[in-house]
C-alpha cells in the first residue's frame, strides 16, 4: 500500500489560501482550536489523509459504524478578505520520527498545490504549572513575520520554547521554509496537565484577528469551564502529580 | 525479500464468498473461534502468507520439523446457502504499526481477488474484569449492517469500545471501507486476563448464525473447563493480579 | 546505500557443499562453536556482510586499527569426502526482527548461489539452571532429516525448544524450507547465563561426525575451564541472579 | 521525501581537502571541538544536510525565528599547507542504527565528491569517572596511519575502547575503509557526565598539529571553568549521580 493515502472529496478552487494546522499535542490546544475554527467557520471537509505512519486503529462512532483513523483537510471561501482558509486536523499526528516527516513533507506538498504560500501551526506551550492568563509565544520562518506577528499580540520570548518545537507544528515550518513557505507556529501556553480548552482560546483570538475572522468561543468556554471544575475537584482530592519532564516544552 | 510473501497451494474459484478473519489479540479470541470454525467446517488450506512483519522465528512441531510463523487461508465450498467461506488465521499479528497496515492491506487485496464483498472480523473485547455471560458487541461499516448485526444478537453499545479497534480486526474494516466492502467486528466480552474459550464460543454461536452454518462446541467448552478449573484454583491461592491498562480494551 | 553490502573476497568453485550457520546468541554458543571449526580447518574467509541491519559500530583491534561491524563466509575444500564447507559466522546478527529476515534471506541467496543444498545452524537453548552434560537437541525442515539426525545423537525432544527457534538459526530453516533446502538446527543445552564453550562442544561434537571431520576440543575444553573458575568464584560470593525470562529459550 | 535533502549553498573546488567529524556525542566532544574549529578558522558553510533520520524538530533563534534540524558542512580554504579542510557539524546524529548508516555513507559520498581521501572523526572516550589531563586515543584504519597518529601525540592502547567506536565516529571509518579513504578516529577522554570542554581542547590541540593550523583557545578554557564551577558546586551539594553503563564507552 501507499504510505499516505490521500482521499479528495472534492478539489475546490481557492483564492490565496491561507493553511491552518492544528494536531494532537500538549494540552491539544492545536487540535481544539482547529477544531473549534472548523465549527466556527462551518469549513468544508475536501480530503482525508490515511496512512501506516498512524495507529492501525478504527474509531466506533456511537452509530456503531467505524472509520480509519485520519488526518482531514477542510477549506472556507470567503469574500472578504478575499484570503480562502484551509485547516488540517486529525486524530493522530505520525507515530515515529520519519513518519512525522512524511506527514509534513505530504501535507506541505497537497497545501502548495492549493497555491498556499502562508502557514500558520496551532500548538501548546507546556509549563509544567498551571497558568492563569496564558500567553501566545510565537515562532516564524522570517524576521518580518515576526514583527509582523508582534502586531497582532504574539509573544516572542528569547528562550521560549527552548527545546525547540516537536512535531508537525514544527516540521510544517522547517521544511515550509525549504520551499519559501512563510509561515508561524502559535503556541498557547498551558500547564500540559489536561485538555486546554483556555489555551486554545488564547491561539484563537490571536488567530482570528490574524484571519480577520469572526470566531464566538462560547463553546470552549463551557469547556473550559468543565476541566476547571475536574481540575478543582482533583486539587481538593489529592496533591497534582508531578508531570513528566517529557511532557513539558512538547508542542504538537 | 518480498516484506509479504503469499505461497498459494490452490486458487479456489468461490462463489459469492464470506471472509473471516480470527487473529491473535486479546484473550485470543479471534484465533481461538476462527480455529474451532476451520475443524468444524473442516476448511481447507489454500494459501500461507510470510513476512518480515512478523517475529523471526520458526515453531517446532511435535514430530521435530519446523515451520517458519505464518498466517493462513483456509476455504469451505458450500451448496446450501450457495455461498462460501474464506477463513483466515495464524501465529501472530504484525510487529509493528506500518507492518500491521501492509499485512490487512494484502489480505484485503486477496479477498478482494477472491471475490469477497463481505467480511467479518472476530476479536475479544477486554473488560478488566471477569465476565460471566459475555455478550458479543459490534462494529460495521454502514448502518445497514449494524441494524442488520442487530437482529443476530449483536450488541451495539454507544462507547464501547470506547477506544477503538486495534489490529487487524480494525484494519481490515478500516481499509476494506476505502474500498466499498462491508465489513463486520464482532467482539467477545472478555477479562482479558486469560485465553477465553467462552468468549470465542460466544462470538462464534452469533457468526454461526450470520453465516448459516452448524457448529459443535463442546471442545471450546472442554477448554473453558480446564480454563475455569486453572483460574478458581488460582483465586483459591492469590489475590488476582491487576492487568496493566494497555490490556484492556485492546481488540485483536 | 545498499541494506546489506557483500564483498567477495574471492568467489569459490564449491563441490556439493554443506552450510554451517553459527552466529551470536544464548551463550554465545552458536557463534563459539563456528569460530573453532574454522579455526580447526582452516577455513578461508572469501566474503564480508555489511549491513545497516547491524548496529553502527567499528571494531578496534589491539593494533589500533578498526574493522566495521560485520558478517563473514568461509569455506573448506576436502577431498575426503568429496563435500565442501561454508561456514557463516559474525559479529551480531540483525537489531530487527525485518533486518534479521533481510539478512538471512541474504545469506541464503548466497548459499544457493554456491550450490548449498544442506544448512545446518548451531546456537544455544537456555534452561535456565546449570547444566553438567548438555544434551544437543534439534529441529529439522523434514522427517526424514529428523530421523537421520537421531542416528547422530541428535535428541529430539516434544516441546523442545516450546518458544520455538527465534534469529538466524530458525529463520535459515524457515526461509531455506520456501526453498526446498534441507535444514536442519542442532542446539547444546546451555543455563544462558554466561558465554558456554561446553555447550559448543558438545555441538561440535554431534556436528564433526555428520561432516565427518576431525576437530580438536582442547581450546574449548580450556575456555569452558575458565568460565567453570570465574562461575565457580561467582557461587561462593554471591547468590546467582535469576535470568530474565526473555533471556531463556531464545536460540541464536 | 527523500530520506536525506542535502542542499548545497555553493560547490567549492577543493585542494587536496581534509575531512574532520565533529557531531554530539558523549562529553559533546566532537561537536564542541568542531564548532570551535569552524569559530577558529572563518570556516564558510556550504551545505546543509536535512533528514527524516534526525528528529521531527525546529529550534528556535533568540529572533524568534525557526530553523529544521540538520547537520552542516563548512570549508577553509588554505594556502600554507596547499590543503584545504571541510568540517561536518551539526545538531544531532541519525536517530536509528539504520538512519545512522544512511546518513554516514551519504557525508561519505560527499567527501568523495570532493575529493576528500583524509578523514577524522572527533569524539569523547567515556570513563565514567573525573579526569584530570585527558588523553586522546585513536584508531584508524591502516596501521600506518596508526604509526603516524602516535607522531602527533594520539595515544593508543590496546582494548580502549573495548566496546568500539558507535555513532557516526565510527561509521565514517567503518564505510571509510570500504572506499580506500584513509581514517583516524580522535577520542578525547571524559567523565561523559558533562558537556566536556576540556576534552574537547585536548582533542584541538592534537588535529591543529595535524592539519597545522594555529587555535586559540581561550574560549574552550572558558567554558571548561564554567563546567568545573558547576560541577563542584555539584559536588558541595549533593553525592554524584552514578550514570547509566550505556552512557559510558560510547563515542560520538
Amino acid at each position: 500500500m501507499e504510505d499516505i493515502i490521500v482521499r479528495f472529496i472534492e478539489k475546490p478552487e481557492l483564492r490565496r489560501p491561507i493553511f491552518v494546522e492544528g494536531l494532537p499535542g500538549v494540552g491539544n490546544v492545536g487540535k481544539l482550536a482547529a477544531e473549534h475554527l472548523v465549527d466556527q467557520l462551518k469549513a468544508k471537509k475536501f480530503a482525508e489523509i490515511y496512512s501506516k505512519h498512524f495507529p492501525p486503529q478504527v474509531l466506533v462512532r456511537d452509530s456503531g459504524t467505524v472509520r480509519l483513523v485520519s488526518n482531514e483537510l477542510y477549506y472556507i471561501k470567503r469574500e472578504e478578505p478575499l484570503r480562502d482558509v484551509v485547516i488540517l486536523t486529525g486524530d493522530y499526528q505520525g507515530l515515529t520520527p520519519d513518519g512525522q516527516y512524511e506527514l509534513s513533507d505530504k501535507i506541505l506538498e497537497i497545501a502548495r498545490d492549493l497555491g498556499v504560500k502562508e502557514i500558520f501551526t496551532l500548538g501548546g506551550y507546556g509549563l509544567g504549572r498551571m497558568i492563569e492568563k496564558p500567553r501566545v509565544l510565537g515562532a516564524a520562518t522570517s524576521e518580518e513575520l515576526v514583527e509582523k506577528m508582534k502586531g497582532f499580540g504574539v509573544t516572542f520570548s528569547k528562550g521560549e520554547p527552548g527545546s525547540g518545537i516537536v512535531g508537525a507544528s514544527g516540521l510544517l515550518l522547517g521544511l515550509g521554509m525549504l520551499h519559501d513557505v512563510d509561515c508561524v507556529c502559535l503556541m498557547g501556553e498551558t500547564s500540559g496537565y489536561f485538555v486546554d480548552p483556555k489555551a486554545a482560546q488564547a491561539v484563537l483570538e490571536v488567530l482570528s484577528r490574524i484571519l480577520d475572522v469572526k470566531v464566538d468561543f462560547s463553546d470552549l468556554e463551557d469547556k473550559a469551564e468543565q476541566i476547571d471544575l475536574i481540575t478543582s475537584k482533583l486539587k481538593e482530592q489529592e496533591p497534582q502529580a508531578e508531570p513528566s519532564k517529557e511532557d513539558l516544552g512538547y508542542i504538537g
